[in-house]
């Protein structure tokens, strides 16, 4: 067996994206011990630099050990108590798993369903809350990273309040790349990944949960199913002050590389990043059209960063992302469920939304397709 | 807000344990996707690497994303299901954490209790099974990060089988450390951490299950709880072949480590590396025992890569650990629960197990206790 020394490639579909050499050489930083005092302030500041990001006062902010799935079982583990009923809000590959999160939490899922492609529709979740009266807490995806569609997030949560409802919302790929306030738009319980427009590493799911959900979970009459996720034993070691109680072993080097990027985001600033993003769509846009490519979601709901388009009659799917890949080690991303097959994912997110790769990724395209 | 430059440690606790350079310059190699062909390349090396380790042909053998005590979860959430009756063996901390584990599957768990610093007695293993001939699983520690205590995983593996029980064993200090027969003892299902013995970086946790057990997750009446941690799922991802089905982004980074990690101890060879962990244990001892400190755990049942020492009396644990920590640089482990404030953990795990490090950690604590 020999080292391993990865291929280098662009990677512009749905994540991980590109990471920045400065945080894949923090991850490199030699590893301290996790309850060692300048590993706590650290943690500190991640804290303090996420609640930035999320732009949430809330103290409950902070990354999960593991990928963005768990970071959606975390509120979804903690949330529902046996017998809640949850309604799920499901337009793409998100939502479906938001479903089995709720019933293996022991809820009662209640599916409001849109169009792949398609944002969450108000109305309908409005029906539906009016419905059910008995419904604790509405999920639902703010961007559908199968799709590219975003959803009204602000207004879902409106409706979610007037009905006495908490809210659960995935943000894996919204988070640093498109407006997102989870205080003002009132959300209780909120994930996402590292891998995304915060063009970290994958393998942390940074969290934010509202004084309201954090009541939810203090009161529970069972004990939360996952010992790991429990957010009662987390809080212990992620909670405020020198104080830190032992829970599990955090990932040291994957927390230095967060800790970068979030660094790099606060020096370009939070709605800078976000311009930017659409501002690399909008020129991906054009050269996509020039070449008479369609994009799957209507403009006024399409995620900057996650770019869904039809494939062109006659071409081959995996033929050209392969012939991308390996001949211009561009990776962009198939269609996922009911999209495999018939949509191109493109991904302009955090370090890889860049006029160079908008540029890199069209030419090769032109090329692989002879247009 | 300013990038994270961590102080230099040299890591003698109870884990993480020194990193390589080579594993913390592996980690920062390029990202690539989760599906790229040159990542389930290297998926399938790391599963091969692992089997050795593991000294297994276990096709089920992988790293779970996230740290330890998501593998310990990993464990108990597929193979326990509701009503169950586990027998869970407790000498330290991570006994009862696992009779956390059972309790949130909704096992039911009959407890076999030894003194912390102990083995798990194989008598009252024998007896507990008798008198409970509807246990389904034996659970126990092989190696207590807690004590330092060693127990006989091949004898309590064939009282198990006697009794027609599968076998879940925590193996997160021993793995890489100490003999570690996974196929010839007969262990159904056990779990790791990359950041003890394997000297990596914290976030992983190699995980090994036998066909025995796997049938019992693929015939469960009821699904597993945990989504992320479901077996049947993560088997489609970490499975043979080619063909990967997404269910979750691996930490591709963390894995990069993992796998230069697990390069390095097949160049050094396993057994080579138990005994490099025997021989620097037993210089350590010398050293202590000069200065007329004593061990914790009887010698024929001691951990070599984890020495519970007594704190000499009249010696402040917290300032002298501080001491050694903002002097020298340098960390040992505090005791944890019943033996806080009254036992060191000194760690000599993967890259700490060298003599540098055993000369050092002797040096500074002569110096700090003035002998």
């Amino acid at each position: 067996m020999q080292s391993f020394n990865p291929p280098v490639r662009t990677l512009m579909g749905p994540g991980p994206s590109d990471v920045h050499p400065r945080i894949l050489s923090a991850m490199a930083r030699p590893t301290i011990g996790h309850l060692d005092p300048a590993f706590v302030g650290m943690m500190d500041e991640v804290k303090t630099m996420l609640k930035h990001a999320f732009q949430t006062e809330n103290a409950m902010t902070m990354p999960v050990s593991a990928p963005g799935s768990a970071g959606m079982e975390t509120c979804f583990a903690n949330l529902v108590e046996p017998g809640d009923k949850v309604v799920v809000c499901i337009n793409g590959v998100f939502g479906m798993r938001m479903k089995e999160n709720v019933e293996r939490a022991g809820g009662v899922c209640v599916e409001v369903h849109d169009d792949w492609g398609k944002a969450v529709s108000p109305e309908k979740v409005e029906e539906t809350l009016a419905a059910n009266a008995d419904a604790k807490i509405l999920a639902f995806v703010h961007a559908e990273t199968s799709t590219g569609a975003c959803s009204d997030a602000k207004t879902l949560c409106e409706i979610a309040r007037k009905h006495d409802c908490l809210t659960i919302v995935d943000a894996v790929t919204s988070l640093g790349g498109v407006e997102l306030r989870v205080d003002e738009w009132g959300i209780d319980a909120i994930y996402s990944g590292t891998q995304k427009c915060l063009s970290c590493t994958p393998g942390l799911s940074p969290v934010s949960f509202s004084e309201k959900a954090l009541d939810k979970v203090r009161n529970r009459k069972t004990k939360v199913q996952s010992w790991f996720l429990d957010l009662n034993l987390v809080m212990g070691y992620w909670g405020q002050g020198a104080k830190r109680a032992y829970h599990h072993t955090a990932p040291i080097n994957a927390l230095y590389a967060l800790h970068e990027s979030l660094v790099m985001l606060h020096e370009e600033g939070l709605e800078n990043a976000w311009a930017r993003h659409k501002s690399m769509h909008d020129k991906l846009k054009a050269g996509l059209e020039e070449m008479g490519i369609g994009f799957v979601v209507d403009e006024d709901i399409r995620l900057p960063q996650l770019n869904s388009v039809w494939i062109p009659e006659g071409v081959d799917d995996a033929a050209v992302r392969s012939e991308l890949l390996n001949t211009y080690n561009l990776e962009i991303g198939a269609g996922l469920g009911d999209f495999a097959g018939k949509v191109w994912r493109i991904g302009l997110m955090g370090f890889s939304a860049k006029e160079e790769n908008v540029l890199f990724c069209l030419s090769a395209l032109k090329k692989v397709l002879n247009k």
